[in-house]
């Protein structure tokens, strides 16, 4: 960095030194020296840094109730996925997390175990996912919050789609019973792409990229007292599994459908959620 | 970087190995790069991780046709100032230029060499800004477009108080004369808060930084053949010339107002405009 450079990063910085709020001040001082650092390295000329300003207002911009412009360019980005690898780092034994992603909707249905998240018609093959949700120590968990939540076989979600399908379309609120056990019955998800109508989605087809994600079910584990789980189940047979437009996979979020002993595609999903 | 972690960078930067766009790709690259560099080293957690999602948003919906947060935020990091530098470094003998702010309104009213930007009563001092624009030769150069803005002495542009201030007041188009000379008529520039109602605003304050601007005139230099100047004279006697809230004082931009023959209050901002 050049000496002028060098002077205006230490003259912003030294802004901080009185902060209020020390982890605010840490924060901030690191998001600056780091954007002082990616301006130098690439030189962004005027035009450059007008067109970055108008992508980040245009990403605002597009964001509502039901779309989450920054969660999905933070998705593409791979940012979501370090920080869920710096939430968890460290701890053996739990459930691998991922991305939380921007469909996910609060006030989900209440439903019983067994019962189907569909609301609506579907082409889709349908499944049964079981699982049981353990502690560290192997003690089956009850009362488990399961909020779960997918595209329908046509690549959407319910939010994406008011007046196409019901509002409560595959999604779901399940609980462990006694034993810990859950059953979701849903359609064998299907890959989709990531909206491509918005600047995330734009950027990515202008630098070439993929922008498909495999087929996975979104499950949001919680439990008072333990850590909260937000994760996938993605499955095999899919498509996108090797480069996942968010960096979402994790090969132990993998599993294989399989017919069951009453002729049903069933597959399991055991989780162990860590303590608090 | 531990591993796994440096695995998913290099996982994100490969999806660019084939981007139609080498520019592109090469700032996607490196704000990938810093940006996971900046997630790694604060280990940025999740709910602050949505914190910052929330900011962005919000800076985004708070843009319209006259207010531009994200330049604001970018003024209040250094971000704008360092693009000036790198957009001008190396080039001796030109005038130093400074940051557009966020306040710039397209089609200001074309007014005659010593009219005055006045639309409104203002109780403000009343001064005139003289100078000649030449090149790096040192020859006058005619017909220089001078694009021209302020704030009223109430602190506010007209653009933040349509209904309030003449949408034209204090800002208009000026040429040099055929010698290479102009003359505004303005008031003299007063200190003023940068809007505080907005996330930019906030993030000061919540960070115990001063939100205030010296007093300066915004000037806008353009003609075909020469590189654009976007700058600002600043009042010698104004408070906030060392702790400027967007980093935007330079000491050659730096003048006195003082009586002239005429007993007018005055001062002269000589200009040379480098080679495109």
């Amino acid at each position: 960095m050049n000496p002028t450079h060098a002077e205006l990063l230490s003259q912003v910085l030294a802004r901080y030194d009185h902060s209020p709020n020390p982890r605010l001040a840490e924060i901030s001082r690191a998001a600056i020296r780091h954007l002082h650092a990616f301006v130098d390295e690439v030189r962004l000329q005027h035009d450059e840094w007008f067109a970055g300003v108008e992508f980040l207002t245009a990403t605002g911009k597009i964001c509502d109730d039901v779309r989450q412009e920054f969660i999905l360019l933070s998705d593409t980005l791979g940012v979501s996925t370090l920080v869920e690898f710096i939430t968890h780092d460290g701890v053996e034994g739990g459930t691998e997390n991922t991305v939380l992603g921007p469909f996910h909707v609060p006030g989900s249905p209440e439903r019983a175990n067994g019962d189907s998240m569909l609301e609506n018609d579907d082409a889709g093959d349908r499944v049964v996912i079981r699982g049981c949700v353990r502690n560290l120590h192997g003690e089956p968990l009850s009362g488990v919050k399961i909020d779960a939540w997918q595209n329908a076989s046509t690549g959407f979600y319910a939010c994406q789609q008011p007046g196409v399908q019901h509002t409560n379309n595959l999604r779901g609120v399940y609980r462990t019973d006694a034993d810990g056990n859950f059953a979701i019955r849903t359609i064998r998800p299907v890959p989709y792409p990531i909206p491509d109508d918005g600047p995330a989605g734009k950027l990515l087809k202008d630098n070439g990229r993929n922008w498909w994600r495999p087929g996975h079910t979104h499950l949001w584990f919680t439990l008072e007292g333990h850590k909260q789980l937000i994760t996938h189940l993605f499955d095999s047979e899919s498509d996108y599994l090797t480069n996942d437009a968010v960096f979402g996979v994790r090969e132990s979020l993998i599993r294989t459908f399989t017919k069951d002993a009453s002729g049903e595609l069933a597959t399991t999903f055991d989780v162990v959620l860590e303590d608090a």
